[in-house]
């Protein structure tokens, strides 16, 4: 029964990543994929809808994680805490280790409009997550909605600075680099200029 | 020489809204449209590739508009007041006076996920821009995503704030709320919390 070991998503991703950088994404077909992961398409398509969902797999999860993050947070938790915790969590867990695939997902969606929009769209859905779950906590709306964005905003700028640099510094200090920035910038003058 | 009047593009834009509104944009056609504005579809095709690309008039102008604005500038300008001064221009010159207009295009386009997509790709346009035009200036790559993301979201949250309201204030008294709440969310605690 190898097409239910436990790691057959990891290497059907493996290998669509592989082709995908190799000769193009609209050129790589399913069959290619499995016969690269040793796998049948039959398991392939137990795992994904189509070859573009590789490229999003454990997506559907992310509304729900990012929910539970913000609903398990201690009460006195204010916004920033929350969401500095967050996005740490997230960068631990989900990105940490995996810098190379990464850098090759880049290359990919960039390579392509239409994977381009999809991956905007999962940002969108992850940010109305939050701003249900900050909404649930008792945040303004405004608040909540800011919250929400600004997070989105930490931690795409930051994955790209991680992703570009020449070293090999962890993901979690370009968050704390894009957060300490973010303040600065908006603390420049004391009021708010017309 | 009707089909050049100026009020062609406005005209066109108010019938293309009306129907998307009554009957739904999937099952408006451009003849419909057309002749509720009293105009040929020759005149139709002149201003627009398709009846989508109604809802996005004049976009193709906002990454270069955004460029010079930020261009033009004062050197000695920090950058909240540059983002400020840029999101006040846009709110009063391009959305104030709109709002019934604007929000029969936000029902339009939340019912329809490709419009959804394409409206997420225009906010990604426009922040490409900002970020190059902070370049330009001289901002560090990251000061720079990061103002073009934060302006991106103080002006999408306001712009809700301002559609959703009951009164009417202006859009640009929303603005400096957004930006005083992120202001204020983003200082609660004086060290970057982990």
């Amino acid at each position: 029964m190898s097409r239910w070991r436990p790691d057959a998503r990891e290497r059907l991703e493996r290998a669509a990543l592989e082709l995908f950088a190799e000769q193009g994404f609209a050129a790589t077909t399913v069959p290619q994929i499995t016969e690269r992961a040793g796998l049948t398409t039959r398991t392939f398509f137990r795992h994904y809808a189509d070859k573009r969902e590789v490229l999003f797999a454990g997506e559907a999860e992310l509304p729900a994680m990012a929910r539970r993050m913000i609903a398990d947070a201690p009460p006195s938790a204010d916004p920033l805490t929350l969401i500095t915790g967050a996005l740490r969590a997230v960068a631990d867990t989900r990105f940490e280790g995996r810098r190379a695939d990464l850098l090759r997902r880049r290359e990919i969606v960039r390579s392509d409009p239409g994977l381009g929009e999809r991956e905007l769209r999962k940002r969108a859905v992850i940010c109305e997550a939050v701003t249900a779950a900050c909404r649930e906590r008792g945040f303004p709306a405004m608040t909540a909605a800011l919250l929400a964005e600004t997070s989105a905003t930490l931690l795409f700028v930051a994955l790209q600075a991680w992703l570009d640099q020449d070293g090999d510094r962890p993901l979690h200090e370009f968050l704390d680099e894009a957060l300490t920035s973010l303040r600065s910038t908006l603390s420049v003058t004391g009021a708010v200029p017309h």
